[in-house]
């Protein structure tokens, strides 16, 4: 790691989803309790892994122009709707749709990124940089008590990440030069397209991120500033008590 | 007041400037401070005031099409360049007047304010809309401690107050309806803007804005939803412990 590393870098942008936040346990969680009120169990792990690989599927589709600009949540809803029948719920009614799509809004964070954030946030701005929309954001971190000094969404920008705008525009926003922002994330991809926008990237990989033993995005022969385990660790290499 | 307000709103969307925090007394330390280290002190209470004046001036010009969009950062530079030859202050150097153009990313709050937002974050959303840049709420709420859920300014929309644009899009931000978003302020004139976009109003007069026996705007013919003294008596008012 680079000596100077701590004081040049201002602010720390975070992807949220698998990073900050452990999506698939909750929305596990959340389905079983739903499913558990309608009859027979679903297979949410599986429709947990849908869901998710659904949204990549749609966001690319924005990207695109095949779609129209939509946010996370109509993105969301739109998936969920077409994975209901394929795993026995297409009886869910409007309002437990609904309540299940917004369960992304009520996610739990992994163990270390409360503690870990509230440290970061003593010396750097801390913000989400993430393709959720901000009210998601927003709602998330109210039910999780994540302390951030800005919620930074795709949404703002029009475009979705890996598009460079949105790391620069984040940099723009919050008055700092983009090698002043360090981009943290638990995938290569993100990490990559923030270097090249000329931000400063930290890698959390998050083993578990899709079940003890799951996928992780591979590395390949990306390079990043620094590797932590989690956020008190990045907080331990940052120097920040 | 209708006894059913305080379930219907779902966000505060609270102007920052006057509302939240004390620019002038603020911009008048930072100026003697400086002053100070200069030699002879110039009239900052009238600096203060007039570059408060010379920014909504400015604003105004942006709003008309007569100046290209800049941030509030920028239009304050402009401004603040104007004046110091005014005030016997044309020697001071770059270094010191970038210093005191980001002295308003270090306002102070009014001594209500950070006590009486934490108690309304405990029930409402909490999110800036203020024509102030991101960077400098960002910066103002570090330095201040005043506990946002989000920071949203007019820059994201890229127009300022009362564009209806500017409150209309914080309701599709935080997700809610306009009805659901209660507006906070000091400035009749940014409550009647917000009400004619649907939203709801809350008063709060700030007579030493200007000073002790300063300006204030008049209210006129304007209704408001609610009017408390303080940020505390509006979280009293609205049944926040």
């Amino acid at each position: 790691m680079n000596p100077s590393l701590p004081t040049e870098i201002r602010a720390l942008v975070f992807d949220v989803f698998g990073t900050v936040v452990d999506w698939r346990s909750s929305i596990i969680a959340e389905g079983r309790a739903l499913g558990g009120r309608l009859g027979p169990d679903a297979d949410w792990p599986a429709l947990a892994d849908a869901w998710r690989a659904g949204y990549f599927g749609s966001m690319a589709q924005v990207a695109k122009g095949e779609l129209p600009w939509m946010t996370i949540d109509a993105l969301h809803r739109r998936v969920l709707d077409e994975l209901l029948p394929r795993f026995g719920l297409a009886a869910l009614d409007e309002a437990a749709r609904d309540h299940l799509n917004r369960a992304w809004h009520r996610l739990a964070p992994w163990p270390d990124s409360v503690a870990g954030l509230a440290r970061l946030r003593s010396r750097y701005v801390t913000a989400t940089l993430s393709n959720g929309n901000v009210s998601l954001l927003v709602n998330m971190a109210k039910h999780a008590g994540l302390p951030w000094d800005c919620v930074l969404s795709a949404e703002l920008f029009g475009r979705f990440k890996p598009d460079p705008e949105v790391y620069l525009g984040a940099a723009r926003l919050l008055g700092f030069a983009p090698p002043q922002l360090m981009m943290v994330a638990a995938h290569p991809s993100d990490l990559a397209a923030a270097r090249r926008a000329g931000l400063k990237t930290a890698y959390i990989p998050r083993p578990d991120e899709y079940g003890p033993g799951g996928w992780m995005e591979p590395v390949g022969d990306r390079v990043f500033d620094l590797v932590a385990p989690d956020l008190r660790a990045l907080a331990d290499q940052l120097g920040v008590p």
